[in-house]
């Protein structure tokens, strides 16, 4: 059995039918269903048997630069094509094959015939995980990885990202980099193979987004349920707010910063934003992992303050203006006179955290609780990570909008 | 220095200047602000001077019925007001005093003159706590008392609740009760003393709802920031969605479900409702308080799960579609094999949850995780802690609508 051989997989609880990948394991294969989802097999859980061979033409696990045709236009500009899995890159993984190696210009253009002509690519995959897998060392390495394309003369560049996390990992990349161009998060929430699939659309208006004048850390997804725009979404302000849809995607708190028309190829911007070339590139990769964060619902295990005992970093999501049980107020002025650097931010998602106005916010500002304005609570948690491990003064930090992650300045009722 | 004194409190961080309230306990003083609001101040880290004695006339801690000069009107129906506290009831506690008491019909009449005529009144006093603080104990306290007062003959009823943890309050109700009548909670975004004040409007359009033909708990807010109408939100699928503004609450998934217009005093509605008389009264009170909620970020603790290890139940905000870091999988599995029920719910708020699309999910199916569909995090934590204590079969009713808490049947992509 070999990649691009159509399988039928046998396992305890179910079968499938499907076209084996390419796998960076012995142990494990990897399936693409007909739905158009990627599954992984444990080897040792499951019979094979092959139905068809060579259903797919595979091209082997490493691309063969010798036989590309595609060549460099000097009059385009270069988009690095940087992929770290999800739906979006099982695409491009499906027709090459080049899921565990860098992936060339060509193997892009087989997978979304539509982008040709509109840059030169340069293709790097840094990872293929699941998105909810995402972690502060793979920030590390994407990051790494931005910057190095950047500084080798990207004029934009393009993450192809699972939806699930897309958010954490732009608005934490909002802060580890400065950047003179534009770095577009583009996901799919629909496989290749599904007729309403999103992934082209999404593809090609991204590139059109770095090729853009807008040099900060952006999120490209559909604007509707229609095909004709993808908004574009500041990287710290936006957030995953359905399950299903293709737009799903939604920048709080205000419009979202631009838009593509997926007709004209026009990218329009309806508020300020920092230009191509205005900012040096530089990067500040260090994360703080010890940090985590907590959601206070009613009836809430004190237990769980237990947890983060030592930790370098807590963010709460609070309710309403940021409040927790009183209960808890004690507890959390020990985690901070232990060393933890303890932030609040609110569940409620629209508005601004105000510990000015009510007892329970008095209280957890005196025991020193750092108040995250309108941060999104994910938001804040990568921003700590990476405030506790760059910043001289983290509350200051914390305190200042760094990427465009604090917005709303205006005091609560007036 | 008595209740009803202008006092200035020094502590060694701050000064108040406000009127003392009647106060359930000798060791602290409740102070009502200029700006009114409420602070507790300890008496054993304060200096108390009164600047003028009896600057408002309190009526004692029991309102002395025999003076009640409000007569029983047979045309109207009867409204029982109930209050657990936050900004809405301080209104009333203010004027009357009556703030660890029952307090009546006159005493409502003289905190918001605009209900009279509207109904007859009798007002109870569940709590008065801040919402951030409330717990399962009081949530059977509301119920109980919620249950009496129908029972008593209550054609409807008005819960003045904090808005902080109004939702969960709410939610939690539903499934507490079956009602043949409206309970309607409200609540307060901006104190009586300010100019923009909602708690006016807000008490007017909640009984007026609790007149009306819908026999669901609710939940009536300002519907926009203007003081034309309220909107009534189903109580499973409402949320604080903004930290300030008036209309800071949401149906999420639908449009609310009616409206009461201010000014014609009519109460609409959009969707289906369970009408009046439609249900018989019953209450099952009991909660399975051992029920906590975690919500899913990059970068997670593991250790969190250790908390919950033994627990009844456990509530997962996970990504997308319902997903967690895989490597989080085997420990989920054995909490479920150890006896704990686990829900799965989504962070996007909009949308269902379907593990049935990627591997994580089928991972996290097999290992026993109970998909809450559309239901909301919240919402699901107290439907879980009254289904572990009242239903025969959990599983089955965290998959039953039991009060419209799950209403988005549709396939994802269908």
């Amino acid at each position: 059995m070999n990649p691009g051989d159509r399988v039928r997989v046998d396992r305890a609880d179910r079968t499938y039918d499907g076209v084996v990948l390419p796998s960076s394991t012995d142990d494990h294969l990897v399936v693409k269903l007909e739905g158009g989802y990627n599954v992984g097999v444990n080897r040792a859980d499951a019979d094979v048997t092959v139905l068809e061979e060579d259903v797919y033409e595979i091209d082997g696990t490493s691309a063969d630069e010798s036989e590309s045709t595609v060549e460099f236009d000097d009059d385009l500009p270069t988009i690095a094509l940087i992929s770290t899995g999800g739906t979006i890159a099982s695409t491009v993984d499906y027709r090459t094959g080049a899921v565990t190696a860098q992936f060339d210009a060509e193997d892009v253009l087989r997978a979304v015939p539509d982008l040709a002509g509109r840059a030169n690519y340069r293709g790097r995959v840094v990872a293929n995980i699941l998105s909810e897998n995402m972690e502060p060392p793979i920030w590390q390495d994407l990051a790494e990885a931005v910057h190095e394309e950047i500084e080798a003369g990207a004029d934009g560049v393009v993450v192809m990202h699972g939806t699930d996390t897309m958010q954490y990992s732009a608005s934490v990349l909002s802060f580890m980099l400065d950047t003179p161009v534009p770095i577009v998060f583009t996901g799919s929430q629909r496989s290749a193979d599904r007729p309403s699939s999103d992934n082209v659309m999404n593809a090609v208006c991204a590139v059109e987004a770095a090729k853009s004048d807008c040099a900060e850390v952006l999120v490209c997804m559909h604007a509707s349920e229609s095909d004709d725009a993808c908004a574009l979404h500041r990287g710290t302000r936006v957030r995953k707010n359905h399950t299903s849809r293709r737009d799903a995607f939604e920048t709080i708190g205000a419009e979202p910063l631009g838009e593509v028309d997926y007709d004209t190829e026009v990218v329009s911007f309806r508020r300020d934003y920092r230009e191509r070339g205005a900012a040096d590139l530089a990067i500040e990769p260090d994360l703080e992992s010890d940090v985590e964060l907590l959601k206070f619902t009613p009836g809430m295990d004190p237990a769980f303050f237990d947890v983060v005992e030592g930790s370098e970093g807590l963010v709460l999501e609070g309710t309403g203006l940021g409040h927790v049980h009183t209960d808890l107020v004690p507890r959390i002025e020990e985690l901070i006179e232990n060393g933890t650097t303890v932030v609040m931010t609110s569940q409620c998602l629209e508005g601004r955290v105000c510990d000015r106005v009510y007892d329970t916010g008095r209280d957890l500002l005196d025991a020193g609780v750092i108040e995250a304005g309108d941060t999104l609570p994910g938001t804040a948690k990568g921003k700590l990570m990476w405030a506790l491990a760059n910043a001289d003064d983290v509350e200051e930090a914390m305190r200042t909008s760094l990427a465009g992650e604090l917005q709303d300045r205006s005091v609560p009722w007036e």
